[in-house]
């Protein structure tokens, strides 16, 4: 199965778990769904939904235990876009080509949408009391993954390298906490669900964190992010990073060799996600 | 034991637990890390940590299990201050006779701090891994008080109350979401860490819903809260306001009846959060 037919396929799953955790209720005030479901619906591509499924298909014959971690993991992508797009962060006016959260229903609901959807996150994997040890294994990795010491601590980061130059090693830094954390939670949360013994889990952690920097790089090549403060592409040239990224997908792909042929959907997604930019 | 003392003997517990919660560390930006333990230390009254160490006292002889609900608690409780604080909501200048987050970090730093405390909280549990059906239990109870339903959906309402004037049932249900889920989940998960069965958490939700909402409207008398769009006491005047808190002091303290002599701290912790307004 090819990339893209996996993503059409899981990404189906994902979209009817969001729109269940999503749903319409009289408890939720209309205007705060609404803007919760803002950029959850359509979506994007839903790269991290699949590969919790493809993850939990590396070490397991039972990938839809991984459902939770997809979609905990995609809540958590949104939240984080509709913080970055804020006035006081990036001040985007649009994303996919839609109004940004803030711009559609105002600020203070913008802010409190991705609060939502933040919490909403782990609500979903909390609800998955079959197998209690591997759903507090994902929500702690989710949880590392989405605090401080990642995604959070990145965006301080990126924030502050629009002032600064940075040096690639900075770049790279940020890269790794703010998009290659949530995309190793994503794979190692998904195998937990699945029940990954801890050799697996720290080899998916691994292979997660150079997929996840390689991925960022190819987003800034098909942007041409040269106005970016924190972009490797802007500082050492498109030749320079497009090397980079291919290097780092020869080593994440080296990584998966003890899987054998079940990590044929991750090798697949991690050639798609960072292959987009040859 | 009296409520103050008590108060402060589990105030040094959490004070302990949150600093290690909140350790410097070169994983988190400084300027981060600043920005978070701003509200938390010195801290309020810790009132939400000692109901949570009350109800696993209620329901066990192990009452320091509940510390991880304790710390998370109050995480939850600082990041919705923070958020709250923001320009684009209650646009306050100072809180506790100090600058608000923002005022102090800058408004970007400030949303982020309020995210990281709330992923935060999720970490402090989930790395409870002892008896992880108990620890998922309390994220459970957690995520559900901070999500859409309850926290973030009582403060889309009390934002909105500011330009209607509402009736009392609304005041009411902004209350029970914005104040009393959080009070109710600090009870609830608790006694869910310290191994409470069903009934027992049953009895403490509804105990959390009534105590919680008796604190606010105590919470608005002591302010003489009577500019506020969302208060009891502006809409009814303080006698009626003071009726009400009275009257859901006593229907709490009755549910309590079945714990015994184990609840003594509970009692005195909810007769102290509603009868400071008196």
């Amino acid at each position: 199965m090819d990339a893209e037919a996996y993503l059409a396929e899981r990404g189906r799953l994902v979209d009817a778990s969001l729109a269940r955790a999503l749903a319409p209720s009289d408890a939720i005030p209309e205007v705060l769904l609404a803007a919760m479901r803002h950029l959850v619906f359509p979506g994007g591509k839903r790269l991290r939904p699949a590969l919790a499924f493809a993850a939990a298909e590396a070490v397991s014959t039972a990938p839809e235990r991984a459902l939770a971690m997809a979609t905990a993991v995609e809540l958590v992508h949104c939240y984080s876009l509709i913080h970055d797009d804020l006035p006081c962060m990036d001040d985007d006016d649009e994303r996919r080509g839609r109004p940004t959260v803030h711009v559609a229903y105002g600020e203070a609901t913008a802010v409190l949408a991705g609060d939502a959807l933040l919490a909403l996150a782990f609500e979903v994997l909390a609800a998955e009391t079959r197998e209690p040890a591997r759903s507090l294994c994902a929500l702690r990795v989710l949880a590392e993954a989405a605090g401080p010491r990642q995604l959070v601590g990145g965006q301080v980061d990126d924030l502050r390298s629009d002032a600064a130059r940075p040096t690639p090693e900075a770049i790279l830094g940020v890269h790794r906490r703010k998009t290659a954390a949530l995309i190793g939670a994503a794979l190692v949360g998904g195998a937990c669900l699945a029940g990954a013994d801890d050799a697996a889990l720290e080899r998916l952690s691994r292979f997660g964190a150079r997929i996840g920097v390689a991925f960022q790089i190819a987003d800034d090549l098909l942007d041409r992010a040269l106005d970016r403060g924190c972009s490797l592409v802007a500082l050492v040239g498109a030749d320079a990073a497009r090397a980079r990224a291919a290097s780092l997908l020869r080593e994440a792909l080296d990584l998966l060799e003890p899987f054998g042929g079940s990590a044929d959907p991750l090798r697949e997604l991690a050639r798609f996600a960072v292959g987009r930019a040859r």
